[in-house]
């Protein structure tokens, strides 16, 4: 094979305007900020790799089959699932080579061409693997060669990357159900990275979850409480609450379809949880005990103060076929249009004002950022504003985010960057990107005379660690 | 106290792009512009200033207490109204020294950075007060101090303000109950300034206003009709529009939670009213009389010649906790999604191609921009788009405004600016941040080969002084 | 008359970013595609201006009467139709000298500023008839005169200007009603140019178009099957699909008012059809049978390999008064918010995963280009993206279609531009648009450091020339 012809460079200015003059004050605002620990407050890594600290088996195990960023662009483009080696719902898979699937990958490599997976992967081959040439056919096996000898080495453990990283604080992301046995191992081996667990009870929450009866009824195995009953429901989520605290949790997480919440008399809610609870629930059931539901969190939250994450809007498994082949998170969750004032009201009317509430808000319909969300968190003391989430975390994402948030919710009613990502090896990249993002947001501020130097660099400190410790407790 | 550390500069070319091109055509651009009279078809400052010509209080008075931009910012950071001493639903206020209150202020100031409150209140300090230090903790005295004593001086009352702002016209806003007192007074009084009134009947329009059935019983003593009966009511409408006519008055507002419009037979118009005159209405009701009354305000309009403006889409007093303790207006309004293609169309079948008629349609929803509203005003000869309002009155939400408009509404759809606020001091921080940031959008045009600079120029102008003008037949 | 003051530029940088390293970049990318041919896949020319190859009548009747953008905002400006002379729906037209409408065009060309239409226009002037003045009140006979006299010179005959315009390929659009006579009439010519239909079958799957049960008689009398029954309705429709792919139709294209489609049961579409066959169709049952129509016509598509597109989400002929007297197409029609990830379900549960399905979509609602339509054609195999459509068919349009459809989407799952135009003169400059567009988008990515410059020149061939090849099979 001749030598590859095209060279990868990352280049030190990437992200910023070419306009000299921002460009400078970019540079000048990043170097601020570039080497500040990494606050991840939320994601969905998997606590077991710091538990264990085993090496990661290959190219394609680590980058290409969990993230579902990436297949799913192939997917679009005719490539099947079963050519990547994509584990199916009942546990099997295709047999395929994995350098095979790398292959593949990095024949269509060019499909992301401009997208954030294309920054954040060129970021992990230059940074983390030291390549130097672009992912193409012709390197495809260079590629695969280099990053798998490479996962080999102590240097490549999952806790040496933690370190390497520079992370202070990483969160995942638990069921209820979840024995934390890895945060448990984590806490005891004495490693001193601090991998904290996150309470995500929409199993046991969302009557529609296709887990829902099962995980009720493990819900009630695991805190011995009648979870049949309403009485006992509420106190089984009050004690895994209290254990998830006591593992270093400082928040909840809700993935509702809508946004919707609910105040009902202790009366109604009993009755609506019966319903439930046995089975019964219609669609319009489900959806009123969600709701229900996010407002008895946010009670729970003002007792044990864990700060609640809501994140709606998604239609989840939208391909019914895929979904029955290869089951849940394999691209197929698409964003819905989501309302907000209206939705958030009861829950608002009853702790809207309450100053040690903390409620983040998060959106996949960016239509709400200027009409709905920064109007909301620009007033209620109790909301925030989580950054700009999965489809739309990109620059392009972040920047409208920004510019459509900033007028009526200023900086400070926001919460810094959240990684939310399942892949480990682009936590770096991802944040590096957000904080270029503000820097070129803020110098252009500067530029334009709206914002002196040194207040831009203050707000970029804030936005890249004090906010987002503030935010969660951490 | 030792020096404060910060200057505060007013840039000479800021909102300019940096790109040395652009900023240059910019500032030609604008410097035909800059010291055009000020229009000011729509706000919300209070007549009895011009009339009695009485000094403002102190800086706290003046500029923090009455600004629910300002306030509601404080207030999502955990500020309570009471200590800054917002009044009270009832009348009451929460004993504070001014001084303190405004102590607070500074201390919270950087929460506005990025933000249009901060463009408009350094404006004011630097333009208004002389001020050349940055307020913050350290300088929060000083500013009160200078602030307070300004306003002291001759210089500083409302009339010599109106003359030094250049103000040409400037339009207060009024229920159909006021006696215009005011008005009268500035009309006696020999001075010059102009400044006239408009008609916002939804006081005795809207079945859901907590003061209807009041307003509704006065509208009657104040006109001598009938107001209970349908033709009654109606006449009263066309007294007082005639009053307020009489009194300088070129325009009517409507704020209404949707733009529902409606066109019922006589026979249903009147059996709909006979519902709501006696305090009958359901939430449908209210709405459906709402939408007709925007039709028969057309008509009156047609009639009459007074500009029609509609603002929709808001959700007004949304916190119901501090709705209950300090009423309206506290900063807890909140932007609704909002259709205009269908809701206008009972309106448009009957008044849309009538060429004296003339209505400005407002959005908080800025999807509509593109979508709705530029399309209807680039085909409606009697439709016009207001600018960029309430919460995307900042430099972002103009450029936006322009960018979502332009290609199928141009330029000579839109009225220019409406500065909409109660916030005197500002008025002329406001329309120079509107003309700097049309000068930005036209300067870009030019650079990009688009536009000629001599047309620009021209559109500038138009933009600046003689669109609102002709828009509101001033 | 003076010489005219004002000379008319199209400056070669023209859509090109201001700032030097940008434009440079585009420049160079710019060159790469500027000269490819012209890859018209969806559009509106009339095929019998290619099989007849008359002369135009003159500048009026070619540039002003057929173009609904151009009247539409004389119109919104109080310009009566009848004073441009505009065809009335009875046939007839008001007495109107072409020349005075052009004038009354040259006076109000100022409102066009900034617009498309300007962009459009300007290159036409300048380049198709050589004007070197620009268009106003002083000028508007030299226009007339000059573009008139060149309508009668052979090298401005239909044929002559399609090669002049380096057309590879110009598809129009068809009803199934249409004999397509022109179409044979130009490949029974020996003419060379391709001049393709497509299968519009809106006016015969449409229960609420005005023309549908006159519509639905001519097809069954066309097709000689029974059109009244379902089995010989949609053996109708597959007839007529293949009479159109022989006459060289790549494509089929539905204009619905909303993106619903529906999966009935054999029974069920059997008794809807009836319904709707038989003239009972409710407002529900109209929307049903369309949803279901789009259905069926993706299942033909399986079959013969026609690709699909859907342009959903206007309200036809909103203006009452204007269409009772002068009909369709005459700038009345308004975009709808617009859903696609319920709506198209149905559909997709069916094919979605097709690999030889392709479904091109198109949106008038911008708010869903983020929040639905790249993230579901960054997932489904069938789903690609049409280019910024109609009142969005201009430089800020398509930039935010590229802003908002880049991260979900990539550049791969977009089909390139469509000019769909009636204004056939204006098609090279529309496509010149699109093409700078996306080189200066492009060079953005290079200059922030996002993507290098040679993927960037092979992306901007791809857009420009392979990617509406591809998807349109071409």
């Amino acid at each position: 094979m001749n030598t590859p012809a095209h060279p990868l460079h990352l280049h030190e200015d990437r992200l910023f305007a070419a306009e000299p003059t921002q460009r400078a004050i970019a540079r000048r605002l990043y170097a601020e900020v570039a080497r500040l620990p990494i606050i991840s407050p939320h994601g969905h890594t998997d606590p077991a790799w710091f538990a264990d600290n085993k090496p990661f088996a290959n190219a394609t195990e680590l980058l290409l089959v969990p993230d579902h960023y990436v297949f799913r662009m192939l997917y679009s483009q005719g490539v099947p699932l079963d050519a990547l080696g994509i584990p199916r719902r009942d546990g099997s898979r295709a047999v395929v080579d994995p350098r095979e699937a790398w292959r593949m990958f990095a024949r269509h490599f060019r499909l992301f061409r401009g997208t954030p997976s294309s920054l954040w992967l060129n970021h992990v081959f230059h940074e983390v693997f030291g390549l130097r040439v672009r992912l193409e056919e012709a390197t495809a096996d260079l590629y695969y060669d280099t990053i798998t000898a490479a996962l080999a080495t102590p240097a490549f453990l999952p806790r040496a990357l933690f370190e390497r990283f520079g992370i202070e604080v990483l969160a995942t992301t638990e069921s209820p159900l979840d024995p934390l046995d890895h945060h448990a191992a984590i806490r005891a081996s004495g490693w001193p990275g601090r991998v904290i667990t996150a309470y995500r009870p929409d199993p046991v929450i969302d009557p529609e979850h296709e887990q829902f009866p099962d995980a009720l009824r493990r819900f009630g195995e695991l805190t011995g409480e009648d979870v049949y009953g309403w009485d006992g429901y509420l106190a089984a989520h009050r004690q895994r609450r209290a254990f998830f605290a006591r593992m270093g949790a400082t928040s909840t997480d809700h993935g509702h379809p809508s946004a919707a919440t609910a105040d009902l008399s202790p009366a109604e809610a009993r009755r609506l949880f019966d319903t439930v609870a046995h089975g019964r629930a219609s669609a319009a059931d489900a959806e009123l005990f969600r709701a229900q539901m996010l407002t008895e969190m946010a009670a729970m939250s003002l007792d044990d103060g864990l700060v609640m994450q809501l994140h709606p809007g998604c239609f989840r498994n939208h391909n019914a076929g895929l979904f029955a082949r290869y089951g849940r998170d394999k691209g197929a969750d698409l964003p819905l249009r989501t309302d907000y004032v209206n939705a958030l009201k009861p829950l608002l009317d009853r702790y809207g004002n309450e100053p040690r509430f903390q409620l983040i808000l998060f959106t996949l319909d960016e239509s709400s950022y200027s009409r709905e969300l920064a109007p909301l968190a620009g007033h209620y003391p109790c909301l925030y504003l989580g950054p700009a989430w999965w489809f739309h975390d990109a620059p392009e994402g972040m920047w409208r985010f920004r510019e459509q948030t900033l007028a009526s919710g200023g900086f400070y009613n926001t919460v810094g960057f959240n990684d939310d990502t399942r892949a480990f090896l682009s936590i770096p990249a991802r944040h590096d990107v957000a904080r270029r993002v503000d820097c070129a947001f803020l110098a252009r501020l500067v530029a334009e005379h709206r914002l002196d130097e040194d207040e831009a660099a203050e707000v970029a400190i804030d936005l890249a660690y004090k906010l987002p410790k503030r935010a969660y407790k951490l």
